[in-house]
């Protein structure tokens, strides 16, 4: 595929070891290269969502393992509930926006999928772009999670970003992204 | 300092085991929460660069957790040089960007720092804007590192990366980050 492939260094090649199996991520190793892997390989998603009003949706919740609040664009691991495993990647961005937010998508759209951190993980994170957005619930999450909606202003949602990381919560770069995506993708 | 810490997850106060410590990484956990860490704490840096021709500075390298080519910015570990520990985000930025691209930068500006995936690490992304570059060397990275530099005209910069991704090439989300923070950050 790649024609500069010959260029991998020698522990591409290298056996992969597991050093360690837990009950959803694994530790592996290959060659002097460790990295982290989750066991349900089927990847996350991200769902860019702009409400009719022009709003674009947002979903806050505490994240344990940074032990710290998060804004969030609505997200979701795919093929992460038992007996779904081979649900698409736009079947779990639909439920997951619909739980998350209460806002149901008509359409989606696949924008791009890439390796969230390829120096320590093989997670690989995917974007899509909602589109004819119906409200349908309240959202909130699943049972297990405790998420607050906000919905906002396209033209503020950078401002409102720094605004909230200034408050202290964390703000993924992936969310920069996905206002990339959304400046420079499809509009319909 | 967050007014909605009282909605935390009772995990939240779990303490925190080591399921396993690799060599770089380790496996741990809180609650049912399990996730990744690096063993040297510091955090990474990304370097946002535009050379005096207008140009984004790309590094193209491979990577072995994911088995992939990949596209990125000039990044690197905060502080992974033994006796070096405390180097400075933005001394690191420079040393990175320096190695990687053969371009000094006289001035740097701190723009954004998130964790680059809160559901199964503690990593934090920093991102930095690289200011008044001036040409050094030949780029590359170190001994260990075998890299390709690209320089991308700014306003092409985003088809460069989609027509790479369609190439085979894996592209971090992130880097459509740093095109946003370029197109809306600090411009000196």
């Amino acid at each position: 595929m790649d024609p500069r492939d010959h260029l991998a260094p020698p522990d591409a090649d290298a056996p992969e070891e597991t050093l360690y199996r837990g009950r959803w991520l694994s530790l592996r190793k290959r060659g002097r290269w460790e990295y982290a892997e989750r066991n349900n390989p089927g990847g996350a998603v991200i769902v860019i969502a702009v409400t009719p009003e022009d709003r674009v949706l947002f979903v806050e919740q505490y994240r344990v393992a940074i032990r710290s609040r998060t804004i969030e664009m609505p997200a979701g691991l795919i093929g992460d509930i038992q007996g779904q495993e081979d649900e698409g990647m736009l079947l779990a961005a639909r439920r997951e926006l619909e739980e998350e937010t209460g806002w149901r998508s008509a359409r989606m759209a696949f924008l791009h999928q890439g390796p969230s951190s390829a120096g320590m993980s093989t997670e690989m994170i995917a974007y899509v772009r909602a589109f004819d957005l119906v409200k349908v619930g309240t959202g909130g999450g699943d049972a297990s999670e405790n998420i607050v909606v906000h919905e906002v202003p396209r033209g503020e949602a950078g401002a409102w970003l720094f605004a909230r990381a200034a408050e202290g919560y964390s703000i993924d770069p992936k969310l920069f992204a996905g206002l990339w995506l959304l400046e420079h993708g499809p509009t319909a």
